[in-house]
């Protein structure tokens, strides 16, 4: 089916303590725009897919030569992009409560923003997303009052939506982030497939 | 140290069994003398690097999702490029042989077209390229006589070359291919890296 370019639709699934997923959810809005794709933010969890597969860390931690240079080509990947880049310690970071936060907000006006102060947080200063407090002052910093969002963040609906995005990435077969699906059912993993994604939602999505 | 383009250079490194080693190779020539880069062929195996990891197959065996994203996306990178592309069987298919004759005729001047002939073989027709009657024919498409090259490929300094330039791989922090390599020592790992590293050979190397 051929469809217009305005009609363009993307999938941009990411895991928030994937170090991948910080430079392509900070050049999403410029990118997807340029190519007029709309691109849906789908949050979920590598932890959950990684374990059903017997491993319980990144397979970055796994694999010591992949590892090294992935902190070395994220480190170029950002300076490209003027990003500002630090390695989070431990790594990978806690993401369950930003993940649900992130949830509350893609819900309403503010997740993308959320988002993205996590990623800038986590990897462009160090800080630790996986603390309460660091997940309020970034509500904070965007406008949003921390007491609500972090009580419904908590909540049996939000868990439940959590695990349920989670289920539904790995019966796409999403494997790592960040993945980007067209609704045709094409998926493409990595920051660097982001143009190819949008050149294929532009075609045929 | 800043240099003129002229003097810019890479090492491509690849595997020949590796499905993104396929369309790299085949997209090197033009791609590189667009960038204005001298780029050297340095074949390796990965077998032995897997294996001290103590994986004893591709790791897109290993990882069922995985494997089945790698068929389809090289599929479609395959297609982007108007190259054939056929899964061979097994995968990965046994490259020691080819690898052997690679590394004599890099040494001379048909390196290049046998490493590309292999390719379009392998994935291109589904050949089985661990056959000495499939190389030799190669060989002989190519314009050499396979003869003298196939008994100088099993000759204790070629195997011992092909050990090395695998161990000095691994030195490097190679874990996959293709990978490429800066002469000040940057490593750019996958296909969708090339025009990374080409640029960064160009600024700094």
């Amino acid at each position: 089916m051929q469809s217009g370019a305005a009609d363009a639709r993307l999938d941009f699934w990411f895991e928030l303590a994937s170090t991948y997923s910080y430079p392509a959810a900070l050049r999403m809005a410029a990118t997807a725009a340029a190519a007029d794709v709309n691109v849906r933010w789908r949050v979920f969890l590598l932890g959950p897919i990684f374990r059903a597969q017997g491993i319980d860390t990144s397979p970055f931690n796994l694999h010591p030569a992949k590892g090294q240079y992935m902190w070395r080509d994220v480190e170029r990947v950002c300076a490209e992009l003027d990003l500002p880049f630090r390695r989070p310690e431990p790594f990978p970071q806690p993401s369950l409560l930003a993940a649900r936060v992130a949830l509350v907000g893609l819900a309403q006006a503010w997740g993308v923003a959320f988002v993205c102060a996590v990623y800038r947080a986590q990897f462009g200063q160090g800080h630790q997303i996986g603390e309460e407090a660091v997940i309020g002052d970034l509500l904070a910093d965007i406008g949003v009052e921390p007491g609500a969002v972090l009580e419904k963040a908590r909540s049996p609906g939000v868990k439940a939506a959590l695990r349920s995005e989670t289920a539904e990435a790995q019966r796409m077969g999403i494997f790592g982030a960040p993945s980007f699906a067209t609704p045709d059912g094409e998926l493409f993993w990595g920051n660097d497939r982001l143009e190819a994604a949008l050149a294929w939602a532009r075609r045929r999505g």
